[in-house]
């Protein structure tokens, strides 16, 4: 016995968490055993309708409250503009900046072939269906700025680059949409989608004495007119 | 909106735990979110359960699921050797060396005038209860070696070394218990309390030449034969 089983089974609960340990687990129990009842039921609450009370945006696949979620229904929001993100926690991280007046595409992680994940794990076709059938201008991706970010981001260019080709087999086909414009205009319009990626350089606040030199070099290729 | 209510509110409520900061609480709700159901329903109802089926020892103040609890009521740990912690995770510290044999006395914090905690919002007359009516041979005090541990200490030794004097004045009085050993005998087993302190000194793997002087001067004059 290390100590009652009230108390350990929510240790070990705690310890299914990213970033929570063992000492951790055992003082936020511990907390919340000196805290008012109302605080643990609010917290226990709030836990159960997380999963109830929340949806995946079938369009964008982010968490939503309803599908399609706010941000894809939102009118005042520039529709053809897509930002690609690994994660829902990115599109609040983006969110909290306030720049951004798009809409996103959340992937749900990025092409590691040693952890077994190809591009059919991720929510790739299912951008490509949005730029195939939607009014798409710009796709900006904001994938990490590591290994398998940049990996996921050449994939998704080169599959972007080859949407018009596609499109242009069907014309050869002689196969012609029933709504919409006709596919010969809208070959052209998957060309003119542009393909941007989110800047690296250095971090605001960063010193370029401390930088890596990968990070510098990016921050020097992108310099911009000042 | 930052983001959606169900996910902003469990983000407020890991918030409010100790150690866990906005970005940590943010990481927790999302990896939740990717989660089976299951696994938050499980965490929900640790929470829901923990303060349901906890109670507070009347003897030890320990967290307990019955009371007197399970060490306080164990016939094979000694009931005579008292370790007088501030806080409930620290019996928990103590047990997991199980080194401990004895049982014992949760003060629920210490002595800290800048907080505005006196003796009198510990358990410190409840100890000196269990050391005048109890057969008690030894008090180890385990107090944190703070400046606030060292006076609660000093405040619990000098409480103790009074009992005897306290139960002489009795004496004087005539009065007489009607159980147990007559008052003269308790007297004499009040003056026998041992009181020791845990031992100061340096920490397992620690290293002398980073050592702040108060640790060294401590692990000098406690130093041991050899």
């Amino acid at each position: 016995m290390k100590t009652i089983k009230p108390v350990q089974n929510l240790i070990d609960e705690f310890r299914k968490l990213p970033t929570i340990g063992p000492k951790t687990a055992a003082r936020l129990v511990y907390f919340l055993l000196r805290a008012p009842e109302e605080e643990s039921l609010r917290l226990a609450e709030a836990v159960t309708s997380l999963k109830q009370q929340t949806v995946v945006c079938s369009r964008c696949f982010n968490v939503a409250e309803s599908d399609p979620c706010e941000i894809c229904s939102d009118e005042n929001r520039q529709q053809g503009v897509i930002c690609v993100v690994e994660e829902p926690l990115d599109v609040l991280a983006i969110e909290n900046t306030g720049k951004f007046h798009g809409v996103y595409h959340v992937l749900g992680g990025v092409i590691n072939p040693i952890a077994g994940i190809g591009p059919e794990e991720l929510r790739i076709n299912e951008l490509m269906g949005r730029l195939s059938y939607g009014d798409i201008g710009e796709v900006i991706l904001a994938m990490n700025p590591t290994m398998e970010g940049e990996a996921t981001a050449m994939y998704i260019k080169k599959q972007v680059q080859s949407l018009p080709a596609i499109a242009l087999a069907k014309v050869g086909e002689k196969f012609q949409p029933k709504a919409g414009p006709p596919l010969a205009e809208k070959v052209k319009s998957l060309e003119g989608i542009k393909i941007t990626r989110i800047a690296r350089g250095l971090p605001t606040g960063g010193d370029l004495e401390y930088a890596d030199s990968v990070t510098l070099s990016r921050a020097l290729e992108g310099r911009t007119e000042f």
